[in-house]
């Protein structure tokens, strides 16, 4: 097993990672003391781990209840937010409960913004069973839900009381969601690990195996790389903004096609196509870099062009970014391979690229 | 000018207290920076106060926008929230604007509450125009909107930048109201400020003439009583408990009858009564501590006497608060007056003075 630190002052908590927690008995007593615990998941995670789960906390003498959510990104929203809340209300829970989040980002986020907000906070556990979610989502504490005006505009920090990262999970994951997690693994090399850059491209046949022994090492690097930028800026004030790495354009596709036509790592791969070209234009890096982003994503099997969506239709949709500062969107750009910088581009440079 | 420290660490704050602050240009300059800020009031407050504060923030070149909801507990709901979310994404506000509350607890919580969670939470400045919130619900971070469930159940702790509060706005509150908040400034004296008790009912007859002076004096005890309690204890673990004297009591009173019917401080005050026969009962306190609970409440013109609402219906309305701990209603009582203590009341007792 490996411990991953993620240090937050009172907040700190560990992310643990190994094949079969889910199965291990004893795991979560001491997280959850004499906790009643709400297990909350989806219905394509339930069917999978949730009677393991249930049992493992069972064996450890804690008293639970679940929630099966259906399963999506449209899902992610205030309608199911208020689901939970009706449940936990229906189910006497109170402000000495906890929760658990077993399924992927959307779960996470969901459960964790419940948690968050629920008589102003009870404590959860994240149980990410998607790539996606173990080297990214569930590390950092953002919870959140989407609104109709754009992604994860809604939300709170919350920092999860322990991460429970189970490899096996990823055996059950569809091909095209293990891929999009690999976008969010290639980033963390892009803005700041050229070493885990170079181990990704070198170990790549065997990654895409899901070779357990690689990605216990895969994930673990990424939740440290996350978790020491999460420490340093635990409300994205600074150096956070450089995680959002291909985000900008990234969302805008998401939006512009209507979430769900795009998963979000294949968004953001295509987004971090389009922010390697914006630093080449911008004469941050060369044209050799600029073509090792594009080679490692292809052969990672994730699209390296954006969807045709119109000029003015991307520069409107990635104004409602989140990361807009005073009217000025703020581009997440390469100095070098495993070096980001944020600054804003100028209009002619975005327009061209956008074409 | 009075000014209160609230010590918590990195999201310490002050609390200026003094007549006329609405009317200083600069105040805010130093606070708000080149943010752009939403006043958010209702529609009692904003006729008053509104025009002034926005003059004030212009003369210090500070971009404002404002919106105004309707006044009253019935609006403090998701609906309301969706509002102001609907405003803010409507003037493209962003993660570095600011919101103001003007106006009294329910601006204070929706408006906290709408910072908190609006893209995972922006500043905010409290300014409370109501005594209630002057001495109670601006200071501490609670924030949050009523659930069909019972109020407050949804929330977050968010600490404001800076609290304001202008005694001047006390003139136009209402007698009832103006009333209702002097009843939290009893619970302080009753739960840890012996000394501020008896200055209380001695200086009882200025503070329903509203006389400025004993009021700058009176507000700032209070929020000190509650800023060294909050301080010790952010998230209402242990002795922040104490400030739930008379509320769960109070809240039963509010819910049973609907809310709107009861003032919130007009429950608590009779509240207060409850919980001082029950330490009598429990034996706890004696018949003089009791009978000086009751005659300062009724010096004040606050209720002493609770609603009928049938015993088995305040069991079940207690039974929903979020002070409940698996199952277990915890009660703040009286060990005397200035000392207060958590603990369960039997059965036979709570049954008894209940009828």
């Amino acid at each position: 097993m490996t411990t991953v630190n993620v240090d937050l002052a009172n907040r700190s908590y560990t992310i643990e990672i190994a094949s079969g927690l889910l199965r291990r008995h004893n795991l979560f007593s001491d997280t959850v003391g004499k906790r009643r615990v709400a297990v909350i998941s989806n219905s394509t995670v339930a069917p999978l781990y949730l009677n393991q789960l249930l049992n493992s906390l069972g064996q450890s003498g804690i008293a639970t209840e679940s929630l099966v959510l259906p399963d999506g990104e449209q899902y992610k929203n205030q309608t199911t937010l208020e689901t939970i809340y009706d449940f936990l209300f229906e189910k006497k829970f109170d402000r000495k409960s906890m929760l658990i989040a077993l399924g992927g980002g959307v779960i996470g986020d969901l459960v964790g913004y419940a948690a968050a907000t629920f008589m102003r906070g009870i404590p959860f556990i994240q149980i990410p069973t998607t790539l996606l979610a173990q080297v990214d989502s569930s590390v950092g504490g953002k919870t959140g839900i989407n609104h109709a005006r754009g992604k994860n505009l809604i939300g709170a920090f919350h920092q999860p009381a322990v991460v429970i990262t189970d490899i096996e999970t990823l055996n059950t994951l569809p091909k095209r969601e293990y891929l999009a997690g690999l976008a969010e693994v290639i980033k963390y090399g892009l803005i700041g690990d050229t070493e885990f850059f170079d181990w990704y491209e070198h170990n790549l046949t065997g990654i895409l195996n899901r070779d357990a022994q690689l990605l216990e090492h895969l994930i673990a690097r990424c939740c440290q790389n996350k978790a020491s930028i999460v420490s340093a800026d635990e409300t994205e004030s600074g150096v956070r903004a450089y995680l959002n790495f291909g985000h900008t354009f990234g969302h805008a596709i998401e939006l512009g096609l209507g979430y769900g036509h795009w998963l979000h790592g294949e968004a953001v791969a295509a987004g971090m196509c389009l922010a390697a070209i914006a630093s080449e234009r911008m004469g941050l890096i060369n044209s050799t870099a600029r073509a090792a982003v594009e080679r490692v994503i292809a052969a990672t099997g994730l699209p390296t062009e954006a969807p045709v969506l119109g000029v003015d239709r991307y520069i409107d949709l990635m104004s409602l970014d989140k990361k807009v500062e005073r009217g000025e969107v703020k581009f997440i750009l390469l100095k070098e391979i495993g070096e980001a910088v944020s600054m804003p581009v100028p209009s002619e440079i975005l327009r061209a690229i956008l074409k």
